[in-house]
């Protein structure tokens, strides 16, 4: 007779920067170890936290009343507050887990989630919540994230909401190195509109979902690799594996499907800032999309769940970006002295 | 002095069904490696190439009209018609190549393309053509496409258009096993019409982007792994590593971005087969858009270009859709016998 | 002007069965992830430190007098007592690093050690100590190696040494299963005389190199990859990979420089259980070679320095078998039910 | 009912300088895809055919009798001599297969190759030859350490017979730049005796083993990564990755085992040109055992096998060296410009 016992390994990512995440929800920690990291450059704790602090709940009104103190100890890989070269170790303890939250949910399965397909696959699950699939395991890709940014000082990235209900920007504001806390949304004087609107949501127990834009600037040209390693597709592949986001698009994107060449092929921005997959020098726009969490009606008004989850995915979509960024960095800047 | 010799590495895709690509497209010949093909499954050269036949030109009226002969050679891996379980090499010769007639390329770079990227990433390109970074390249995948259907018996892939300039189809149709050839496009009494609408973009010189439905079905639950390799995740970066594709979506895909959770939460189809990025056993339905060739104007009536790359490109993407199918597949298959 | 900030990425071992390691001797804490383990498992953290133990100083009296805790904190992929499938977490702080000890070694590098080869490499170093080329860095193995046997249940791994000095032990003795501590060492009766020999040595400011032959049983056929990844590569990369080991064979080995194929080819175990790179069902035996650490005088006299690491070793070797095999029993235990 | 369908992967090397091979012994071609050759170097396809020829049998007299005629035929990744960055396939057609000779293999195994294991494995086995197993295999590999070498300009690589029957060179010569040909031992005088000692065995029909001595000289320093990805671990696994390598040692190697610390620790080239598994810039030297080739008696006397591979093999080892070596070098060479 044979037992299944199933294999999973796929918690890395990055092929010179690369990164292993692990830890459930509600276990003792969650963690990153970066293999790749460069040696010699100096780090900050407190730019480390303020990257953890925007994902965190509690601050932005109208989203989770969950209140977590992501504290990251780093275990390993730093000197005197310079990276060693070694692989970077860092864990954030998970303080605030109430199982008993869930302990309804040992025998039922929350459509939308990975409660089913997981116990499926794995033959076991972390009842006492998302466990490995829970958002929570994003709190390890900021701090990858934030290793990965110091390598690239001189490119800046910025998500900001174009989406959400019906809050639109659709355009790319001048004022990208402005704070557009806590709602990541451009038009900050929305602020008190949406702050109604997603507590509005909360009372019904309903939620919403949104569309994120991307920018990049100052990427150097250069970046991608030919065939399966396109920029895209790495891009593509980082944001597809935060667990809501189901659409990614760069450039025109959608509207591509209906344009002929002649209008586009002298619209440098219709091509996003890369051809042939490759970093072109020009401004990158990206956008995805988010579905609203699934968890509704008097489930979501029992649990402490987000009505939208966006403005704190923001923090994560500009970690992944900066992510594959470092990455194909390191893989392009490889100088032979012969 | 530091001379800078790239090191590229962005040619092999697939953990456990893993394959290599290689050639450009005015060398000796297009090829692919498969390591990772099971041993012991029955192969039929037939069946190949009528898989490779649906990707070339000149079958399809309006399209290029290059006649490449794409006969493929299998160099190792096989026996008696049988995998041998140790790597499949097949290469395709490149018989058609006629470079006299790209040779005004030496010294220009078409926009779109990716002529000035790599010729400045490599510092070397082979200026006969798209070299790599030709379409040419997705013979190769197409080839590896068919290996992995053979690991898949039972699961049914089927890519169609659904939006190409005018013509629209905005449903699933239920006779997905029909022949929409030679345009994929379900309402074959169209054919005609579309045949008439690229024949006269062909004529003025412009070209046209689309968009592809692709349509899943029997796929078993379970497939896709937690973290960074979701279903979803290597499904969007497989598609986004063919050339001209420029978005991906899943299930609702970017209607998510205005949708409440109590819109979605009875409704299966909206999740797209996948939740947490796992299979779930439900049809899987993705929609990935295809911009307009760059090549237009003068350029595009001298040389042998395709107004419409869309009717092409069916085949690759149904190829990588089995192949990251089969990869995971293959994760997920890992039995121990204690 | 280029400033090198050298990436490094050589912490990671193993295709399906993989791990990571992290931490340097005289940081926060040392520790591995393992991603690829197989849910559903039954772990015993007494096993788990029962194996840890068996490297620990302190323990074998005439070897290093430091006493470090190793006391391994689980930090992800268990559930009430089971694997998850998802990564496993585990880390030892370091207790008792006392970098004073060290301190005059900012300054010199000891032949031998990877001081100044690192430093030259990363252009940083972690001066209190070996940093992350220290053999603290084996904790790691240890517990990765406790989490393989699980997946192993009928294979057993033995390893002893068969030459200390002038001890020697030149064959396989019959009473494996038996334990050999503290000196792993079969003729235990002769410990007493190891003991005073080891004193000796670290009185004089000696060391001593060593080596050890393993033996596996039960292991089945088949395990092993043709071309690059046979078994017995791995086996010698995971071995040569522990700091002070010089040299690995397997079967007759060494003596097989000067044997006529006749003398040979009916002599099963001449082949050390492996035919082709893979596994054949018959018993395995390997052997390595250990050098003496290179510390020696005065500086062995001050510090607190193992005039031998080969008993602390042993399951450090072990723990290197049992992961190998673990790797290539999932690579081989892929099942395909068509 | 489960059928088991191995699922094979170990046919790739190198992370960097990354190649796949592939080819059985009695199928259309060998070949090897390498993805990762940095572009812009300039290659010469005699140099590349010199290399092909020193392991061709039927050149050194007293070896195998088949003429195979070596002639590569690279598919991709030059034009006009100079390697573009993209993937380099090359292959060698099998054109001097002789399957008859081997029809009596198909229903027995021989002793010490891989008929049985692979059989039992995969479940399928080309029984024309060794198929994967086959030494013809060595041929992808003699190819892609000549691209290695472009890499590394100034790196020599020697490797010679120490170890044949009673012929013994317990030195390093002086002369290592000198042609050793066709035996590569270093007293050529001694070429008459050898040529004679060989035909001698393969009237009697038996075989014999050899010790081979590498030599590396001006090995940069810095080479090597620290845990798993040491330099001489990837030394260890790249040699007994060759079929009839059973040992493998550097340095003092196994005489390791009986010193004291006290007789090495002034001994630079004790310590094989490597610190810490990282090359410390002194000359490299290692030493690797063949067994002799399985095949005696009645089947050797009838088919065309060589009474010995290690002359054969040299071209072999040479290349596995300079692979690994320019994949460390790659990995090292990785420049950040900040």
């Amino acid at each position: 007779m044979y037992t299944q016992f199933h294999i999973m390994r796929g918690n890395s990512f990055g092929k010179l920067f690369s990164l292993t995440t692990f830890g459930e929800s509600h276990g003792p920690a969650m963690g990153v170890v970066i293999d790749g990291m460069p040696s010699g450059i100096l780090i900050s704790i407190d730019d480390l936290k303020a990257e953890l602090k925007k994902r965190s709940p509690g601050i932005i009104a109208g989203t989770s009343s969950r209140v977590e103190l992501d504290e990251p100890e780093i275990l390993s890989g730093i000197f005197e507050n310079k990276t060693l070269g070694t692989p970077i170790a860092v864990i954030v303890k998970n303080l605030n887990q109430k199982s008993s939250d869930y302990d309804q949910l040992k025998n039922e399965y929350r459509p939308g989630h990975a409660d089913k397909t997981y116990e499926q696959k794995f033959g076991i699950r972390d009842h006492r919540g998302g466990g490995r699939s829970s958002g929570r395991e994003t709190v390890s890709r900021v701090i990858a994230g934030y290793f990965a940014s110091l390598v690239l000082p001189k490119i800046t990235v910025k998500a900001f909401i174009s989406k959400l209900g019906h809050f639109e920007c659709n355009y790319i504001p001048d004022n990208l190195s402005s704070d557009f806390s806590p709602y990541s949304f451009p038009d900050t004087s929305k602020n008190e509109e949406i702050k109604n609107f997603l507590e509005d949501l909360k009372r019904k127990g309903d939620s919403i979902g949104g569309e994120v834009t991307i920018v990049v600037d100052q990427c150097p040209m250069g970046l991608g690799e030919p065939a399966f390693d396109k920029l895209k597709s790495d891009f593509a592949k980082a944001l597809l594996s935060i667990g809501a986001c189901v659409s990614f698009s760069y450039g025109l994107g959608y509207e591509m499907a209906a344009k002929f060449g002649s209008e586009i092929s002298s619209n440098r921005s219709a091509f996003g800032g890369m051809e042939g997959g490759i970093s072109n020098g020009d401004r990158m726009v990206m956008k995805i999309v988010f579905k609203p969490t699934s968890t509704i009606g008097e489930k979501a008004l029992q649990g402490r769940h987000d009505p939208c989850i966006v403005p704190r995915a923001i923090a994560v979509v500009e970690a992944m970006i900066k992510i594959v960024l470092c990455d194909h960095f390191l893989r392009q800047n490889a100088y032979l002295n012969i």
